[in-house]
């Protein structure tokens, strides 16, 4: 996409000073700016970059005073930083809804319905009965099996493949290789050493403006449905188990793992490569540290936790330090014994 | 699918008490039945559930008296609880062998050969000289390289990779996004500090009856076999490395890391965000907690081990205890200390 | 692939004793042999396969004497072990190489260039705008975005995935699963508890020679660009944050995190399931041992780490073995206490 200077202006209500005519197509930090990038100066140590930027141009405040000649086309607004967010804003917005149509060959089986604005990527496949609304991004690969429903506004981006009854909710992103359904992990031991797979016949429901990272799988339940409620955030690499629920507005990082049939509440923070057993539950605004392994249920709220297995944060942070003297405290302890043995010969 | 009371109760050898006519669609917890649903009640615990719930049908024990009135039609059984079972499982192998027949377009090279029953799915592709066994079903979106050989009714859901090369058994099941036969993690380090890959021409033989999870990585052997034994069950986001064999009914939860050339005995059971390192043996049934690191092989069959470096169960959990209790330890030494000093100044 | 044992010795400036015109198709090892497999004996110790081996063709060295009768055709050489690596890595160049033209369906929007000897597999998916070196392997199902470069002599395995206006460069090799270019994991906290995502409009550029293993994912920069410089080795399920950058000859074991902004050296060697803050630096030619959590940044080149959180390794090594001694020292501690008891009441 390009505009003129004069365009991105109007959309901040700026002024422009220079050549309104330049065109520019990205936006980008000022000490990274080149020929056709926008950028903006807002605080004033970076202030020399604007002398040397090859950038296009640069938003800034209205009573910036420049000491030296420049070269890139100036829009003058109230507030440079919140502009340049608008502007990202708008930007993204464009960029991820930009593409709509339906690319062929693609596959949509019987009694699909879908609303205005759809993107179909070539190869995406729609299964049978599944309800997709308004101005839905479908990238190529996308695989959603028979009787799935999905919401307004909601992206998938390529590769993610959502299994047979799966809810997913409106102004949804879900990133490459997600895999959203795929049976719990549930074996029942045989007596002669086998396991059984046990049927996972429930389904997952994913609630409005989730985010789900790259690869991330959220497994279907046994009966019933996994869970993730509205505003949840999932990194990329994270397993969600059968019957897990999660609660509103909740954040998780990369490569962590929440075993089968366990509620976390609302607005947690739990970071990197976090393991939690199955059938506890975790308090509401909960923050647990990466690499912590999760043994029982949180019953405080606003709890912060850490190590493996997990403590409180603050006593955690006590005994890692301690850990590193433990070479001192060895010598301390045959000093003592020295000092006793001494003691008790005189 | 819809099935009548009558029809269900004749798979069950039950008796109906109610309509006849009533059809039912899915399989519910009675504490979550809606219209449609087929509930048990086994535990009297839930009995007032049946009193309430709107499902349409609800499974009981012949003996099993009602107190007060209710709406659902039931049916009598010897066991409801196995009776519910026996319908799960019937409905979970319907529903996973319902599809059949070759969509378009698809993507068959040439010399593959392939039994009855053959599900594919649109965008699935299958290279040169495969060979594919009866009643096996491969959904949208699977690649499978040249010269694979798959066994009899075994399901490879939407976006699983197969490598040239390599062999999958008879029933079974591969989750979405699983990757069979990418090369192993080989590099030879080179004087001038780059790295030069050690060609992995190896494959991946996966036995009978195995199930692997969503993007789970199985990579091929350098030389040689990657071997997964039959009654494998992996979960999802497991990395077996190159030349890595797994014994029979080995069970592996989620994000653990297997290295390169280690052999895992029979019947172990891993805990999830566990490693191992390469060229060790684990004797066969060894428990294995969560989060654990083996720096070391497992020699005694039936071990249990825990922790990051790996001790055996019971010390690692008194050594968790008294980790707790630094800081008590680090008082009484002190308290030790100042009763020598005082002692020797007397 | 099938050839005569003459058409191989002429590779290797062998000689050959025995049937010319035996075919072989595989490599093996000796002990592993089947018939059209070539293998060869270097350490004598395996010289007894030799005799018993179904092979139809062993590489020896020119000196070796057979002391029994053998079956297979043999090429003798100089060096056996040389020779046959040599072999391996030709047979590796011709399989991984094999594939070129364009399978249909396959999708290329408009703008697109590619040079000589592509391989495009059916599904596979080109964006607009994007250029294609010479001898680019693209297998099915492939999605590459608007606007991507491919350098020469890349192989894309079935299912990766390329965002929009991310860079790879030549001699790369990227397996099955993995995703370039998906958004950043940011999100700022709103007052009202909900998070609003940061746009991320940067991308990823890939260097020469880098080989990234199957479901690792390499996100998009918030602004500017994520950069994996070249000769960077990455295993499977690998995570690689917003703006990360990794230094030249660096390699990185599975499952491991590095968290957004955090720029890692050059030849450094980073085992499995490690996880790394945010915004720190890792000074070159740094060791991290598996599972070890780096919580701050890395000055002193050449750093050996180990444990979460991490530590100099010996120093963590003494640790480790101290906290199996705990027990011990709490009994120690006792009978101090109850030495001193008894001094001070005698």
């Amino acid at each position: 996409m390009e505009f003129t200077v004069q365009q991105v202006a109007h959309i901040l209500k700026g002024e422009v000073k220079g050549n309104h005519q330049v065109k520019v197509r990205n936006l980008a930090k000022i000490q990274e700016g080149k020929e056709g990038d926008i950028c903006f100066l807002s605080n004033l140590k970076y202030e020399s970059f604007l002398y040397s930027t090859s950038a296009s141009a640069v938003i800034v405040n209205r009573d910036f005073e420049p000491k030296r000649a420049y070269q890139p086309t100036l829009i003058l607004v109230d507030d440079a930083y919140t502009a340049f967010s608008v502007l990202l804003e708008e930007y993204v917005k464009v960029v991820n809804f930009s593409k709509s149509g339906i690319e062929q060959p693609s596959y949509i089986a019987q009694s699909t319905t879908y609303g205005e604005g759809l993107y179909l990527g070539a190869f995406a496949y729609i299964g049978n009965n599944v309800k997709i609304g308004e101005n839905v991004k479908i990238y190529p690969h996308v695989y959603i099996g028979d009787n799935v429903s999905i919401g307004d506004n909601t992206i998938l981006y390529s590769g993610v493949k959502v299994y047979a009854g799966c809810y997913i909710g409106s102004l949804c992103t879900i990133h490459a290789g997600a895999v959203i359904g795929s049976d719990g992990f549930g074996f029942a031991p045989q007596p002669d050493g086998t396991y059984k797979a046990i049927p996972q016949i429930g389904n997952v429901i994913i609630k409005d403006c989730v985010d789900i990272g790259a690869n991330t799988t959220v497994d279907r339940a046994m009966m019933g449905s996994t869970i993730i409620e509205s505003g949840v955030k999932l990194d990329n690499h994270i397993q969600i188990a059968h019957n897990v629920q999660i609660g509103k507005n909740t954040v998780i990082a990369s490569h962590t793992g929440i075993s089968g049939s366990t509620t976390i509440g609302e607005n947690c923070i739990i970071a990197g490569q976090v393991g939690m057993v199955g059938h506890i539950h975790i308090a509401n605004r909960t923050t647990i540290g990466a690499q912590t392994g999760i043994t029982k249920g949180v019953d405080k709220e606003g709890s912060v936790l850490l190590g493996s297995p997990a403590l409180e944060h603050k006593e955690q942070l006590k005994i890692f330090v301690l850990m590193k003297k433990l070479p001192e405290f060895k010598k301390r302890i045959e000093e003592l014994e020295k000092s006793i043995k001494e003691m008790k010969t005189n």
